[in-house]
Protein backbone atom coordinates (compact mmCIF):
# COMPACT_ATOMS: atom_id res chain seq x y z
CA UNK A 1 0.00 0.00 0.00
CA UNK A 2 1.78 3.34 -1.16
CA UNK A 3 1.67 6.51 0.84
CA UNK A 4 -0.49 8.09 -1.92
CA UNK A 5 -0.04 8.95 -5.74
CA UNK A 6 1.64 11.54 -7.75
CA UNK A 7 -0.79 12.52 -11.21
CA UNK A 8 1.44 12.77 -14.11
CA UNK A 9 0.46 14.22 -18.10
CA UNK A 10 2.06 12.52 -20.92
CA UNK A 11 5.69 12.42 -20.58
CA UNK A 12 6.78 12.42 -24.10
CA UNK A 13 5.20 16.28 -23.54
CA UNK A 14 4.89 17.32 -20.01
CA UNK A 15 7.55 19.39 -18.62
CA UNK A 16 6.17 20.00 -15.71
CA UNK A 17 5.58 17.17 -14.68
CA UNK A 18 9.02 15.75 -15.02
CA UNK A 19 9.75 18.92 -12.40
CA UNK A 20 7.58 16.85 -10.27
CA UNK A 21 8.41 13.85 -10.33
CA UNK A 22 12.36 14.46 -10.50
CA UNK A 23 11.56 15.48 -6.52
CA UNK A 24 9.63 12.99 -5.98
CA UNK A 25 11.92 10.23 -7.11
CA UNK A 26 14.75 12.25 -5.60
CA UNK A 27 13.10 12.01 -2.24
CA UNK A 28 11.99 8.38 -2.48
CA UNK A 29 8.30 8.87 -1.89
CA UNK A 30 6.66 5.67 -1.92
CA UNK A 31 3.21 6.93 -3.92
CA UNK A 32 2.17 5.15 -7.32
CA UNK A 33 2.80 7.02 -10.78
CA UNK A 34 -0.87 7.92 -12.60
CA UNK A 35 -0.05 8.86 -16.01
CA UNK A 36 -3.06 11.19 -17.98
CA UNK A 37 -2.75 11.97 -21.50
CA UNK A 38 -2.84 15.62 -21.93
CA UNK A 39 -4.88 17.52 -24.07
CA UNK A 40 -3.55 20.65 -25.90
CA UNK A 41 -2.53 23.39 -22.76
CA UNK A 42 -1.99 20.79 -20.08
CA UNK A 43 -5.37 20.34 -18.77
CA UNK A 44 -7.66 17.19 -19.93
CA UNK A 45 -11.01 16.76 -18.48
CA UNK A 46 -10.24 14.28 -16.12
CA UNK A 47 -7.05 16.64 -14.23
CA UNK A 48 -10.03 19.57 -14.06
CA UNK A 49 -11.77 17.49 -11.39
CA UNK A 50 -8.97 15.60 -9.95
CA UNK A 51 -6.01 18.56 -9.24
CA UNK A 52 -6.75 21.67 -7.56
CA UNK A 53 -5.52 24.01 -10.31
CA UNK A 54 -6.54 21.08 -12.86
CA UNK A 55 -2.95 20.60 -13.95
CA UNK A 56 -0.45 18.14 -13.73
CA UNK A 57 2.03 17.74 -11.14
CA UNK A 58 -0.53 16.96 -8.79
CA UNK A 59 0.75 14.96 -5.39
CA UNK A 60 -1.13 13.47 -2.70
CA UNK A 61 1.26 12.13 0.07
CA UNK A 62 0.13 11.05 3.25
CA UNK A 63 -2.84 12.85 3.11
CA UNK A 64 -1.42 15.97 1.90
CA UNK A 65 -1.79 17.36 -1.48
CA UNK A 66 0.26 19.63 -2.94
CA UNK A 67 0.02 20.81 -6.88
CA UNK A 68 2.65 22.88 -8.70
CA UNK A 69 5.92 21.07 -9.69
CA UNK A 70 8.13 23.96 -7.37
CA UNK A 71 5.40 23.28 -4.15
CA UNK A 72 6.38 19.33 -4.99
CA UNK A 73 10.14 20.21 -5.14
CA UNK A 74 9.81 22.11 -1.54
CA UNK A 75 8.02 19.55 0.01
CA UNK A 76 10.21 16.79 -1.18
CA UNK A 77 13.17 19.06 -0.06
CA UNK A 78 11.18 19.18 3.75
CA UNK A 79 11.88 15.10 3.41
CA UNK A 80 15.04 15.00 1.66
CA UNK A 81 16.87 18.10 2.49
CA UNK A 82 19.76 16.96 0.31
CA UNK A 83 17.17 18.62 -2.70
CA UNK A 84 18.61 21.78 -1.80
CA UNK A 85 22.64 22.76 -1.26
CA UNK A 86 23.25 22.44 2.20
CA UNK A 87 25.08 25.60 2.33
CA UNK A 88 22.79 29.26 2.54
CA UNK A 89 24.28 31.21 0.08
CA UNK A 90 24.00 28.34 -2.75
CA UNK A 91 20.87 27.12 -1.58
CA UNK A 92 19.54 30.85 -1.87
CA UNK A 93 21.08 30.80 -5.51
CA UNK A 94 19.55 27.19 -6.25
CA UNK A 95 16.40 28.64 -5.51
CA UNK A 96 16.49 31.95 -7.00
CA UNK A 97 17.44 30.18 -10.50
CA UNK A 98 14.54 27.86 -10.00
CA UNK A 99 12.29 30.32 -8.96
CA UNK A 100 13.25 32.26 -12.27
CA UNK A 101 12.55 29.13 -14.53
CA UNK A 102 9.59 28.46 -12.55
CA UNK A 103 7.52 32.08 -13.59
CA UNK A 104 9.93 32.89 -16.74
CA UNK A 105 11.33 31.77 -20.16
CA UNK A 106 8.32 32.10 -22.05
CA UNK A 107 9.68 32.50 -25.78
CA UNK A 108 11.48 29.32 -24.93
CA UNK A 109 8.74 27.38 -23.64
CA UNK A 110 6.36 28.56 -26.64
CA UNK A 111 8.82 28.17 -29.69
CA UNK A 112 10.88 24.69 -28.31
CA UNK A 113 8.12 22.66 -26.53
CA UNK A 114 9.47 19.42 -24.40
CA UNK A 115 9.34 16.33 -27.15
CA UNK A 116 11.34 13.61 -26.19
CA UNK A 117 10.72 12.09 -29.53
CA UNK A 118 12.34 14.91 -31.44
CA UNK A 119 16.58 14.39 -31.51
CA UNK A 120 18.90 17.24 -32.45
CA UNK A 121 16.85 18.99 -35.01
CA UNK A 122 16.92 22.86 -35.48
CA UNK A 123 13.62 24.54 -36.22
CA UNK A 124 13.42 24.91 -39.90
CA UNK A 125 12.62 28.49 -39.49
CA UNK A 126 15.16 29.46 -36.71
CA UNK A 127 14.40 30.82 -33.65
CA UNK A 128 13.10 34.34 -32.67
CA UNK A 129 15.17 36.85 -30.76
CA UNK A 130 13.31 36.41 -27.31
CA UNK A 131 14.01 32.72 -27.75
CA UNK A 132 17.47 33.04 -28.32
CA UNK A 133 17.39 36.12 -25.54
CA UNK A 134 15.99 33.66 -23.39
CA UNK A 135 18.45 31.02 -24.24
CA UNK A 136 21.51 33.42 -23.62
CA UNK A 137 20.00 33.62 -20.34
CA UNK A 138 19.86 30.33 -19.50
CA UNK A 139 23.30 29.24 -20.55
CA UNK A 140 24.58 32.21 -18.55
CA UNK A 141 23.18 30.88 -15.28
CA UNK A 142 24.39 27.45 -15.57
CA UNK A 143 27.57 28.37 -16.64
CA UNK A 144 27.61 30.91 -13.89
CA UNK A 145 26.41 28.16 -11.38
CA UNK A 146 28.50 25.63 -12.19
CA UNK A 147 31.81 27.78 -12.18
CA UNK A 148 30.40 29.07 -8.86
CA UNK A 149 28.82 26.38 -7.26
CA UNK A 150 29.71 23.09 -8.98
CA UNK A 151 33.25 22.29 -8.51
CA UNK A 152 32.67 18.63 -6.42
CA UNK A 153 30.43 17.03 -9.57
CA UNK A 154 28.82 17.44 -12.82
CA UNK A 155 25.82 19.09 -11.57
CA UNK A 156 24.87 22.55 -11.07
CA UNK A 157 25.72 22.38 -7.39
CA UNK A 158 28.38 19.84 -7.79
CA UNK A 159 27.62 15.97 -6.77
CA UNK A 160 24.20 15.71 -6.03
CA UNK A 161 21.09 16.28 -8.55
CA UNK A 162 18.91 18.77 -6.94
CA UNK A 163 15.69 20.67 -6.87
CA UNK A 164 17.65 23.19 -9.47
CA UNK A 165 18.73 20.92 -11.71
CA UNK A 166 15.20 19.50 -11.87
CA UNK A 167 13.61 22.18 -12.63
CA UNK A 168 16.01 22.91 -15.81
CA UNK A 169 15.81 19.54 -16.69
CA UNK A 170 12.91 19.97 -19.42
CA UNK A 171 15.28 23.07 -20.93
CA UNK A 172 18.02 20.34 -21.17
CA UNK A 173 16.03 18.01 -23.01
CA UNK A 174 14.45 21.00 -25.48
CA UNK A 175 17.68 21.94 -26.02
CA UNK A 176 19.16 18.95 -27.14
CA UNK A 177 15.66 18.18 -29.11
CA UNK A 178 16.22 21.12 -31.13
CA UNK A 179 20.04 21.60 -31.45
CA UNK A 180 20.22 25.01 -29.92
CA UNK A 181 23.35 26.91 -30.63
CA UNK A 182 25.54 29.33 -28.89
CA UNK A 183 25.74 27.41 -25.58
CA UNK A 184 29.31 27.25 -23.81
CA UNK A 185 31.29 24.09 -23.48
CA UNK A 186 29.83 24.15 -19.50
CA UNK A 187 26.34 23.98 -20.87
CA UNK A 188 27.03 21.35 -23.03
CA UNK A 189 29.09 19.01 -20.64
CA UNK A 190 26.09 19.79 -17.77
CA UNK A 191 23.37 18.86 -20.18
CA UNK A 192 25.08 15.43 -20.75
CA UNK A 193 25.29 15.10 -17.49
CA UNK A 194 21.36 15.32 -17.18
CA UNK A 195 21.05 13.38 -19.86
CA UNK A 196 22.89 10.62 -18.79
CA UNK A 197 20.94 10.81 -15.18
CA UNK A 198 19.56 7.54 -14.13
CA UNK A 199 16.27 8.82 -13.82
CA UNK A 200 16.23 11.02 -16.94
CA UNK A 201 16.94 7.70 -18.75
CA UNK A 202 13.95 5.95 -16.80
CA UNK A 203 11.63 8.68 -17.55
CA UNK A 204 12.48 8.43 -21.03
CA UNK A 205 12.13 4.84 -21.17
CA UNK A 206 8.29 5.16 -19.74
CA UNK A 207 8.04 7.73 -22.33
CA UNK A 208 8.79 5.32 -25.18
CA UNK A 209 6.42 3.07 -23.65
CA UNK A 210 3.42 5.10 -23.67
CA UNK A 211 0.52 4.66 -26.52
CA UNK A 212 0.60 6.07 -29.28
CA UNK A 213 -2.64 7.67 -29.39
CA UNK A 214 -1.16 9.90 -26.59
CA UNK A 215 1.12 11.95 -29.30
CA UNK A 216 -0.10 15.03 -30.05
CA UNK A 217 -0.07 16.51 -33.55
CA UNK A 218 0.45 20.08 -32.79
CA UNK A 219 3.98 19.34 -31.47
CA UNK A 220 4.77 16.31 -33.71
CA UNK A 221 3.99 18.86 -37.01
CA UNK A 222 6.67 21.62 -35.49
CA UNK A 223 9.05 21.25 -38.66
CA UNK B 1 25.12 50.10 9.19
CA UNK B 2 22.45 47.92 7.14
CA UNK B 3 22.99 43.82 6.24
CA UNK B 4 22.28 44.70 2.36
CA UNK B 5 19.84 46.09 0.27
CA UNK B 6 16.55 45.76 -1.55
CA UNK B 7 16.22 47.11 -5.11
CA UNK B 8 13.06 47.40 -5.85
CA UNK B 9 10.87 49.04 -8.67
CA UNK B 10 8.32 51.45 -8.95
CA UNK B 11 5.97 51.03 -5.56
CA UNK B 12 2.88 52.27 -7.44
CA UNK B 13 3.24 49.60 -10.19
CA UNK B 14 5.62 47.27 -9.32
CA UNK B 15 3.72 43.73 -8.01
CA UNK B 16 6.59 41.92 -8.29
CA UNK B 17 8.70 44.46 -5.67
CA UNK B 18 5.61 44.44 -3.09
CA UNK B 19 6.15 40.21 -3.21
CA UNK B 20 9.58 40.68 -2.26
CA UNK B 21 9.35 43.63 -0.34
CA UNK B 22 6.69 42.24 2.18
CA UNK B 23 8.42 38.99 3.06
CA UNK B 24 11.86 41.30 3.56
CA UNK B 25 9.83 43.29 5.96
CA UNK B 26 8.04 40.60 7.84
CA UNK B 27 11.16 39.07 8.79
CA UNK B 28 12.93 41.77 9.40
CA UNK B 29 15.75 42.12 7.69
CA UNK B 30 17.96 44.86 8.05
CA UNK B 31 18.43 46.16 4.59
CA UNK B 32 18.20 49.35 2.75
CA UNK B 33 15.65 49.39 0.56
CA UNK B 34 17.01 51.19 -3.27
CA UNK B 35 13.76 52.02 -5.26
CA UNK B 36 14.10 52.32 -8.81
CA UNK B 37 12.07 53.73 -11.70
CA UNK B 38 10.77 51.27 -13.69
CA UNK B 39 10.78 51.26 -17.57
CA UNK B 40 7.96 49.09 -19.41
CA UNK B 41 8.17 45.54 -18.58
CA UNK B 42 9.53 45.79 -15.47
CA UNK B 43 13.44 46.15 -16.86
CA UNK B 44 15.29 48.95 -16.50
CA UNK B 45 18.81 50.13 -17.86
CA UNK B 46 20.34 50.26 -14.32
CA UNK B 47 18.54 47.02 -12.94
CA UNK B 48 20.30 45.15 -16.35
CA UNK B 49 23.61 45.50 -15.03
CA UNK B 50 22.36 45.23 -11.37
CA UNK B 51 20.60 42.18 -10.64
CA UNK B 52 21.32 38.64 -11.81
CA UNK B 53 18.06 38.28 -14.25
CA UNK B 54 17.50 42.37 -14.70
CA UNK B 55 14.65 42.55 -12.78
CA UNK B 56 13.03 43.90 -9.38
CA UNK B 57 12.93 42.79 -6.49
CA UNK B 58 16.69 41.56 -5.83
CA UNK B 59 18.22 41.10 -2.22
CA UNK B 60 21.63 41.28 -0.94
CA UNK B 61 22.20 40.35 2.49
CA UNK B 62 25.20 39.31 4.36
CA UNK B 63 26.72 38.97 1.22
CA UNK B 64 24.45 36.78 -0.33
CA UNK B 65 22.21 37.36 -3.03
CA UNK B 66 18.74 36.48 -3.62
CA UNK B 67 16.38 37.41 -6.62
CA UNK B 68 13.35 36.68 -8.22
CA UNK B 69 10.14 37.08 -4.98
CA UNK B 70 9.51 33.66 -4.18
CA UNK B 71 13.25 32.98 -3.87
CA UNK B 72 13.10 36.09 -1.52
CA UNK B 73 10.42 34.70 0.37
CA UNK B 74 12.04 31.50 0.75
CA UNK B 75 14.97 33.01 2.26
CA UNK B 76 13.48 35.11 4.68
CA UNK B 77 11.42 32.18 5.74
CA UNK B 78 14.51 30.27 6.72
CA UNK B 79 15.34 33.30 9.01
CA UNK B 80 11.80 33.96 10.56
CA UNK B 81 9.90 30.37 9.92
CA UNK B 82 6.62 31.88 11.35
CA UNK B 83 6.75 33.40 7.25
CA UNK B 84 5.20 29.85 6.68
CA UNK B 85 2.44 27.96 8.63
CA UNK B 86 3.63 25.62 11.01
CA UNK B 87 2.18 22.26 10.00
CA UNK B 88 3.18 20.56 7.49
CA UNK B 89 -0.43 20.02 5.56
CA UNK B 90 -0.99 24.17 6.05
CA UNK B 91 2.30 24.71 4.86
CA UNK B 92 2.62 21.95 1.60
CA UNK B 93 -0.89 24.43 0.46
CA UNK B 94 0.77 27.38 1.41
CA UNK B 95 3.58 26.45 -0.84
CA UNK B 96 1.04 25.56 -3.59
CA UNK B 97 -1.07 28.57 -3.87
CA UNK B 98 2.01 30.36 -3.81
CA UNK B 99 3.57 29.12 -6.51
CA UNK B 100 0.27 28.34 -8.35
CA UNK B 101 0.41 32.25 -8.21
CA UNK B 102 3.99 32.53 -9.00
CA UNK B 103 3.49 30.67 -12.74
CA UNK B 104 0.23 31.56 -13.46
CA UNK B 105 -2.77 34.30 -14.14
CA UNK B 106 -1.39 35.88 -17.22
CA UNK B 107 -4.82 36.97 -17.90
CA UNK B 108 -5.28 38.81 -14.86
CA UNK B 109 -1.58 40.09 -14.53
CA UNK B 110 -1.63 41.63 -18.05
CA UNK B 111 -5.31 42.96 -18.02
CA UNK B 112 -5.58 44.36 -14.75
CA UNK B 113 -1.95 45.71 -14.14
CA UNK B 114 -1.08 46.60 -10.24
CA UNK B 115 -1.97 50.61 -10.10
CA UNK B 116 -2.01 51.93 -6.28
CA UNK B 117 -3.51 55.47 -7.96
CA UNK B 118 -6.51 54.02 -9.31
CA UNK B 119 -9.29 52.82 -6.98
CA UNK B 120 -12.60 50.99 -7.67
CA UNK B 121 -13.10 51.65 -11.58
CA UNK B 122 -13.96 48.98 -13.30
CA UNK B 123 -12.64 48.86 -16.96
CA UNK B 124 -14.47 50.52 -19.48
CA UNK B 125 -13.84 47.48 -21.78
CA UNK B 126 -15.41 45.04 -19.58
CA UNK B 127 -13.40 41.76 -18.94
CA UNK B 128 -12.62 38.97 -20.88
CA UNK B 129 -13.10 35.23 -20.54
CA UNK B 130 -9.61 34.38 -19.42
CA UNK B 131 -9.19 37.62 -17.37
CA UNK B 132 -12.81 36.12 -15.43
CA UNK B 133 -11.78 32.64 -15.44
CA UNK B 134 -8.20 33.65 -13.54
CA UNK B 135 -10.60 35.57 -11.12
CA UNK B 136 -13.04 32.81 -10.32
CA UNK B 137 -9.67 30.59 -9.45
CA UNK B 138 -7.97 33.48 -7.50
CA UNK B 139 -11.68 33.73 -5.45
CA UNK B 140 -11.82 29.63 -4.73
CA UNK B 141 -8.35 29.42 -3.64
CA UNK B 142 -8.71 32.58 -1.12
CA UNK B 143 -12.45 31.23 -0.04
CA UNK B 144 -11.17 27.52 -0.42
CA UNK B 145 -8.24 28.48 2.10
CA UNK B 146 -9.87 31.23 4.24
CA UNK B 147 -12.26 28.22 5.07
CA UNK B 148 -10.03 25.45 5.73
CA UNK B 149 -7.06 27.01 7.39
CA UNK B 150 -7.90 30.74 8.51
CA UNK B 151 -10.32 30.14 11.43
CA UNK B 152 -7.69 31.76 13.70
CA UNK B 153 -7.41 34.96 11.94
CA UNK B 154 -8.47 37.56 8.99
CA UNK B 155 -5.10 35.76 6.59
CA UNK B 156 -5.29 32.72 4.56
CA UNK B 157 -4.03 31.03 7.28
CA UNK B 158 -4.89 32.66 10.00
CA UNK B 159 -3.60 34.68 12.74
CA UNK B 160 -0.43 35.50 11.00
CA UNK B 161 0.01 37.27 7.68
CA UNK B 162 2.48 34.69 5.84
CA UNK B 163 3.82 34.41 2.56
CA UNK B 164 1.09 33.48 0.73
CA UNK B 165 -0.71 36.27 1.50
CA UNK B 166 2.04 38.28 0.41
CA UNK B 167 2.07 36.65 -3.70
CA UNK B 168 -1.71 37.12 -3.32
CA UNK B 169 -1.52 40.93 -1.77
CA UNK B 170 -0.93 42.90 -5.48
CA UNK B 171 -3.80 41.00 -6.79
CA UNK B 172 -5.88 42.04 -3.77
CA UNK B 173 -4.91 45.21 -4.85
CA UNK B 174 -5.59 44.39 -8.54
CA UNK B 175 -9.18 43.84 -7.72
CA UNK B 176 -9.95 46.63 -5.67
CA UNK B 177 -8.18 48.87 -8.46
CA UNK B 178 -10.23 47.40 -11.03
CA UNK B 179 -13.59 46.65 -9.11
CA UNK B 180 -13.54 43.08 -9.64
CA UNK B 181 -17.16 41.66 -9.65
CA UNK B 182 -18.28 38.09 -8.46
CA UNK B 183 -15.76 37.48 -5.79
CA UNK B 184 -17.64 35.85 -2.82
CA UNK B 185 -17.87 37.40 1.11
CA UNK B 186 -15.11 35.45 2.26
CA UNK B 187 -12.51 37.23 -0.63
CA UNK B 188 -14.37 40.30 0.03
CA UNK B 189 -13.46 40.31 3.98
CA UNK B 190 -9.80 38.65 3.34
CA UNK B 191 -9.18 41.45 0.66
CA UNK B 192 -10.07 44.30 2.97
CA UNK B 193 -7.69 42.47 5.65
CA UNK B 194 -4.90 42.75 3.71
CA UNK B 195 -5.28 46.19 2.84
CA UNK B 196 -5.94 47.44 6.12
CA UNK B 197 -2.26 45.53 7.38
CA UNK B 198 0.26 48.15 8.21
CA UNK B 199 3.02 47.18 5.42
CA UNK B 200 0.34 47.42 2.72
CA UNK B 201 -0.67 50.82 4.11
CA UNK B 202 3.09 52.06 4.59
CA UNK B 203 3.92 50.90 0.71
CA UNK B 204 0.76 52.80 -0.44
CA UNK B 205 1.97 55.55 1.52
CA UNK B 206 5.65 55.46 0.00
CA UNK B 207 3.99 55.22 -3.43
CA UNK B 208 2.42 58.57 -3.04
CA UNK B 209 5.46 59.98 -2.15
CA UNK B 210 7.54 58.73 -5.60
CA UNK B 211 8.10 61.37 -7.92
CA UNK B 212 5.44 62.53 -10.36
CA UNK B 213 7.62 61.69 -13.01
CA UNK B 214 8.03 57.87 -12.28
CA UNK B 215 4.03 57.63 -13.23
CA UNK B 216 4.16 55.50 -16.34
CA UNK B 217 1.67 56.70 -18.93
CA UNK B 218 1.22 52.75 -19.98
CA UNK B 219 -0.41 52.08 -17.14
CA UNK B 220 -2.49 55.43 -16.52
CA UNK B 221 -4.38 55.70 -19.86
CA UNK B 222 -6.22 52.22 -19.29
CA UNK B 223 -9.38 53.31 -19.40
Amino acid sequence: MADGRLVIGTRRYSSWSLRGWLPVRLAGLDVEIQALRLAGGGKTVALKTLSPNGCAPYLEHKGIAVWDSLAIAEYCAELAPALWPQARAARAHARSITAEMHAGFRAVRSALPMNLGRVNRPLAAGLEEDTLRDIARIDAIWTDTRNRFGAEGPYLFGATFCNADAAFAPVVSRFASYAVPCLSDVSHAYMRAVQEHALMREWAADAAREPQDWQLEMYESLS
